[in-house]
């Protein structure tokens, strides 16, 4: 998506090869016009991919979730990050491992939300490891649910998440894919979403 | 606001005196549509407050600030609850109490994206004691910036937090304010919003 592209280019902040920061408009300051438009774009990608529900993660998948369910006329539903591991029995759990905050969590869904017969369309605003997405799987696999598709703001295609998913099968679609990072320059990579 | 009113009375459910569950429709499970009526109410209701930026505490109201923002033509921006005291200098902070998880947070806003002369509508999901809406105000005083007003989705009215506020001269709007719960009904307070 050009216009996340672009937005990540020139506003974005590379860190070494490793860390990109876009919280001037990501995931701390919003730009709403911005998340409106990603909306619009996953509807496209996954208009018809039968999802019944769109699932993210707190918190700053929040933001674009919302917006997709808008454009798909679907509730949304966001799983929470537990701060300890008695979750009670009303509620799915998986571990998670948060790389931003070096720690562990807990991931977890009431169960009255996430049914036998769902079709979730996962939204979230970074892959990397993919460790998040795969939690939130382990969730919905739980629950009885599917996975209709996985849509990501951005994607770092040097980590090995998104390829890890693709290749068991599932439907993932970045609006941006950054390649490689290096001296504060940005790469992306070439794709037909 | 009848239509999250009714909403509330519906599919809200009163435990005892004091809590009240919305997580089917407002902060786990999301209506989408709902949340974008009352961005388009809050607009009404602050259009003419001069706000520059919309201000929202992680987790639960991002979900309806950034449709505030987006009918405002505002930025978005959430404060975040950090883990730790110890937060750098790069960012204003201020201590919270959460009830519902029993124990304190910091609460952090980059001072890259509150400036001396943003005039802040902060939104947020909930206001009961008034805790969370006070250490946000605590850094917007920080930042040298201003309060332009604070918009409520649920008050509950029988806590102090709003009174109080109201009482210092601050612009609160509540959609739906709460006087009483008990055995399960839940009496909301006439408004005029």
């Amino acid at each position: 998506m050009k216009l996340l592209e672009d937005k990540i280019a020139t506003e974005g902040m590379a860190i070494g090869t490793d860390i990109l920061k876009v919280d001037m408009f990501l995931n701390h300051q919003m730009d709403v016009e911005l998340l409106d438009e990603m909306g619009r774009e996953f509807k496209r990608l996954f208009e018809n991919c039968g999802a019944t529900k769109v699932v993210t993660i707190e918190s700053s998948g929040i933001a674009i979730a919302v917006f997709v369910a808008k454009y798909m006329g679907l509730p949304a539903l966001f799983a929470k990050k537990a701060k300890h591991k008695n979750v009670g029995d009303d509620v799915y759990s998986a571990n998670g491992y948060s790389y931003t905050h070096g720690k562990e969590y807990t991931m977890v869904v009431s169960k009255k939300y996430l049914n036998k017969g769902d079709r979730v369309l996962i939204i979230d605003d970074f892959m990397a490891g993919g460790n998040a997405c795969n939690a939130l799987i382990d969730i919905i696999n739980q629950a009885g649910a599917e996975v209709a598709g996985i849509g990501i703001a951005i994607e770092k295609g040097f980590q090995p998440g998104g390829q890890a998913l693709r290749e068991k099968g599932y439907n993932v679609r970045s609006l941006a894919i950054v390649d490689s990072m290096s001296d504060g320059k940005i790469s992306f990579r070439s794709d037909d979403c």
